[in-house]
């Protein structure tokens, strides 16, 4: 354990730190805009709280603490890597980067939560830009453990498993990516549903309402527990390539024109079969498919207790 | 409460007979292979008890019940509704769909499982069309609440009107389409994101253990309480149109020449605006924000408990 620093203290800084103080490292807070720290600092202990009040942190007795900065070179003495959380702009984020990389001793890696700006359009002119990456929480990061690792084609590969390893030590779940795209996995992902839904809305196919009901009524329940590789290899008897043979051209047609599809029997062989085996091998599909269901019975058990219908 | 017919018999009806059960109706099935509905009674009974034993149906005792019927007439006899769960063929549908016209009174209404056929391609020729539609469930249907209800241009209002009734009536979750397209609403945001996600696979930018991470350590978690809609509305500090304006020229971005997205600033006159608004107006955002925190923190501790990190 060590001291992390958080560079911006908003809403997304605040719930970093109270995922590396739960994770039990020190946890300073900086923020240029002067009193946004001290803001910040009782807000992370609230969290901290919260997690506590429901179960999801042993104890709310932490031997790890909470500091404020009240400059950049102080936020930055002695600490094993900087999370910054700063405004969602190219230009901040270089100026930010270079200043912080000469504070910094050279083994420091500096990860930034931008959700859309790869570290290479604003850490290229950076001299220790081979410690710069992306790392990318969803929001509440605090509640939603997926966290996308997105080095640049200059990030050095120890950095990216050095930040991969705090990442998974916090229980966060990393997600690395091999190369820069714009939107990195998580948004290209929500980018396409969104994009779809927006279309079959302005197309008079349904109502809004109806729109998310479909997610969270329905594909969203699965994908909960499960990834859509995962799910389709348990939607088809064969699994995934029995799924790809009865269902891709199906897709292709529904999208005709509209978004170019890939090949998806290649991808086959392509890592797809070969990690959906591993998961699920073709003689364990039942027991497969009986996890499933105990999840989604799980599911619909605590959506009653809600007060949910359906 | 009336008496349903199941036609075909195979994993999807015996799912709709343990949903139509469990509401209270009485249930036929019949499959036009010899033996196979007989083989399936047992199955319905099988789900209804795993669903009593999961604390999500009262009690195994049913006033209603499951019986079997040897031929298509027998089955047809004094039903209220007939749920068609044979095989995903057009012609297979159009001639069972005009055999089942001819034997039941008019105001019975056929609604159909298919996942992909829309019915005016398989229903147009059918001396009764106006009672028939898509009933499309998700898998499981038991244990999937969304059900699709799409009518055909033909399709009478009255009959799906009394469809949608007659599913909300079983607790399942009906969405009802204005308007036929192929892949319906489901499939179409299923296949958006798996278009995606076997691109981002196939281009190198990540595995498929990480891109299935993405969603069920990520967005899934939170679309298996609210839909895409809901969740961006929460996802800007001034709700949706502040979304809009922040993010759609990125996802514009994201996709150039790939993907063609519509205006997403006209969806929100286009009804949009005024779902979210009566879901949470802008002065409760706070408190809807605090109520999809809750939801997060008890799926992240169910699944804790389940044994499951992050």
């Amino acid at each position: 354990m060590g001291k992390i620093a958080i560079v911006g203290a908003g809403l997304i800084g605040q719930a970093w730190g109270a995922v590396f103080v739960a994770a039990g490292h020190d946890v300073v807070l900086y923020d240029p805009i002067a009193g946004v720290a001290d803001g910040a600092a009782p807000k992370v202990l609230a969290r901290l709280q919260d997690l506590a009040d429901h179960g999801l942190i042993a104890t709310q007795e932490y031997r790890s603490q909470v500091s404020v900065a009240v400059s950049l070179a102080a936020a930055l003495e002695g600490v094993i890597y900087v999370q910054e959380s700063g405004p969602e702009k190219r230009d901040v984020k270089a100026a930010l980067t270079a200043e912080m990389d000469a504070i910094l001793p050279p083994d420091v890696p500096i990860g930034s939560s931008t959700s859309g700006i790869p570290a290479s359009s604003y850490a290229a002119d950076v001299a220790g830009r081979a410690r710069c990456l992306v790392v990318h929480p969803i929001n509440p990061p605090h509640l939603v453990p997926a966290v996308e690792i997105v080095p640049a084609p200059f990030t050095a590969a120890e950095v990216t498993q050095k930040v991969r390893d705090l990442i998974a030590q916090t229980g966060q779940i990393p997600i690395t990516l091999k190369r820069e795209i714009d939107g990195f996995v998580v948004n290209r992902l929500q980018g396409a549903l969104l994009i779809e839904a927006f279309k079959l809305l302005q197309n008079g196919v349904a109502a809004p309402e109806d729109i998310d009901r479909a997610i969270c009524d329905g594909l969203g329940m699965r994908w909960s527990f499960m990834g859509p590789f995962e799910t389709i290899h348990l939607n088809a008897p064969g699994g995934v390539s029995d799924y790809v043979t009865r269902f891709a051209g199906m897709y292709q047609t529904m999208f005709e024109g509209d978004t170019k599809i890939s090949d998806w029997s290649a991808a086959l062989d392509q890592g797809l079969t070969s990690y959906l085996d591993a998961l699920h091998p073709q003689d364990s599909l039942p027991e497969a498919h009986r996890a499933r269901d105990l999840k989604l019975m799980d599911l619909l058990r605590a959506r009653r207790a809600g007060g949910r219908r359906g």
